[in-house]
């Protein structure tokens, strides 16, 4: 047996854009690897999502805002954002990529 | 806004017993953070699961074991283990805490 992939060892060395990988995809749930490297939602730019998305952040810094406010995630800090919430990604640090994994799902 | 929690910091100090945390409960998935240290699966038991379970592990070390073979995961690894795959875990290093997620979901 072999394992299929490593989310915090296969990186690119050149990060244009943001890269998301899809890990998973099943009929009620899609999981994403996501590297962001000082990236950020486009200006005035908000994700309106029909699914529900669970993230954690597992390297790096970002600071995701919302609505009704802005949250800094850590390595290890996960979130539920409901679908249509509306939320952003407001920075990334440019000191090193930033992992995220995501659970995007939904409940019907 | 605040974080609802740290998979990587809310560390009992004591482990009896491998502790298995839910994260997100929903229709479809549930994701749970899975602690172990130094644990393993009891002699001879084997999961055998209703639903897929996609696991990764973000800290320390672990072998799982199938019928067909075992695999050695490191942090970063993740793998999908489809319904009724029977799966043990062998070992988990007892160097320090080896911290899974997983994701279990099913497709009807």
């Amino acid at each position: 047996m072999t394992i299929p992939g490593n989310v915090l060892t296969d990186l690119p060395k050149n990060l244009p854009d943001e890269l998301i990988t899809t890990l998973l995809e099943s009929a009620n749930v899609r999981i994403e690897r996501i590297v962001s490297h000082g990236h950020a939602s486009a200006p005035d730019f908000w994700h309106d999502q029909e699914q529900h998305e669970w993230v954690i952040v597992l390297k790096g810094t970002a600071r995701l805002r919302f609505e009704d406010g802005t949250v800094e995630i850590n390595p290890g800090d996960f979130i539920n954002i409901p679908a249509h919430k509306k939320h952003r990604v407001e920075w990334t640090t440019p000191d090193e990529p930033t992992i995220w994994l995501a659970v995007h799902y939904d409940t019907r």
